[in-house]
């Protein structure tokens, strides 16, 4: 059986370097496509235009930086790619995600993402780091909140949460209840709720899948994404995965939002940094 | 006095949004120019192709992502800029930096780095941010050690050493002497040697200056930069930075340096990670 992951990031050649996509009505996240999910389709498309000459899978994603440039809708997705390099260890490749116009028809298509992505080989899951940050203690996911403990009214249209098996660590997730901490950090257990398990391009996804950590500070709405880096660390096990979001930083209306990954063998796996406004921003024609 | 900084990040117009510049004799380390100093040269191309259309100095760097692709050279470059977007509060640009290709000459030019910069308002220097990191307490910098205390034949070829005042804490140095800690930590004293105040822009070359955090985990030899993503986070006060520079994960032959910059009134005013290779790489005619 496809995961709704696989299906939902798939992308179709249409052109030498030029591939289609659609962003579904799942994934949605306040009135725009979920950020991870759109780094996710264009790593895809990166990876794809770096895999043909050679006809297999040689590339994985090392890192994935990400400039949003206008908020990713519902409907039809078109990447234009160009391979930056292919040496005999790494390569790198430049993406642009863009979508249809929303009126008039015949106006040019609206850049959402540009992305650089570089690509080497990962190492496998059974490898250990020689150093590493260790994965925190979680309690046991039923013991960890879930979407259905949020209130009602924190949901609606926030279809992401479809998508996504989410357990937040109750310590970390009091301002679900109008009680934040102002430690700025979120951490749980995350899956996709269809059971696929993680691998290097669900890990890019995963990175941005929960809420900002800006919430524990007390700041309300959710944050926009200028930019996020991501970095895949090395090929995660199957089960689920334990993530940690962390502000450290805010200055004017700017903050940064850290995340780290690690899989069920407790190996650090992926780790990411974004900028992010905390003022409210426009969502439906661009965030400038 | 025009800054040695300013005189060799300089950018001149030669076509709609394309710039000539020159790297000097100065910045060598190892084969290569030093990556802060062409980032920081890509960005200044990225925000005259922004700057231009007001005539005035509106934008600053926000953050900067660098693919790098072939090590730069002394000699000539050019930089091709593309306008991302250009909105009410962020802007965003690509920035292509090509050298022209070594023999024979009527080759296409060597791609260096493909950067994508976001750019905003940075609050002022006399702006407090609301949650931060505090600054590191560092030796003063008379106790610390400079590039004279180095071994002698740890600097010959590296000429960035005339352009930067570096003041290691010793007890982060060790490995200068054959002792690293294995902490992976490196913390110092930076100014520019002729005494040219911080800016947004320095500080971009700021996060890549240190020598690698890496040597203090014993792992000899330069460690490639493959990606390198800065944050800029306010405009720093005059006076010498303090800079901090960490390897937490490495996994087979990738490390991650992340870098904190605080200005000399103690606010953290920049950040960054890298990727970088830990494998002797070779430096004459790419990384790959």
């Amino acid at each position: 059986m496809t995961s709704q992951f696989d299906t939902e990031t798939a992308v179709t050649p249409i052109a030498p370097g030029r591939y289609a996509a659609a962003f579904g009505p799942g994934w949605v996240v306040g009135r725009a496509i979920n950020g991870g999910l759109s780094m996710a389709t264009a790593t895809r498309a990166a990876l794809a235009a770096l895999n043909e000459p050679e006809g297999h899978q040689r590339w994985e994603p090392l890192t994935v930086a990400a400039c949003f440039l206008t908020p990713s809708q519902q409907g039809p997705v078109e990447l234009e790619t160009e391979v930056l390099r292919a040496g005999r260890s790494y390569a790198a490749a430049q993406v642009s995600l863009r979508q249809p116009a929303p009126e008039p028809a015949t106006a040019a298509p609206v850049e959402r993402l540009r992305v650089l992505v570089t690509a080497g080989t990962l190492p496998g899951a059974d490898v250990s780091p020689q150093r590493s940050v260790p994965a925190p203690t979680l309690p046991d996911p039923a013991d960890c909140l879930g979407p259905r403990d949020a209130a009602a009214d924190f949901l609606p249209g926030m279809t992401l949460m479809d998508r996504v098996d989410l357990r937040l660590d109750p310590t970390t997730a009091s301002w679900a209840m109008g009680r934040p901490t102002g430690k700025g950090v979120l951490r749980g257990w995350l899956s996709l709720a269809d059971g696929r398990e993680p691998d290097p391009l669900s890990l890019i996804w995963a990175l941005d899948a929960l809420p900002p950590s800006s919430f524990d500070l007390g700041i309300p709405g959710w944050a926009p994404t200028i930019e996020l880096t991501a970095h895949v660390r090395a090929r995660p096990v199957p089960g689920p995965l334990r993530v940690e979001i962390t502000t450290r930083t805010l200055y004017g209306e700017l903050l940064e939002e850290d995340a780290l990954i690690w899989d069920a063998a407790g190996r650090l796996v992926a780790q990411s940094r974004q900028l992010a406004g905390v003022r409210p921003i426009r969502t439906d024609r661009g965030t400038g």
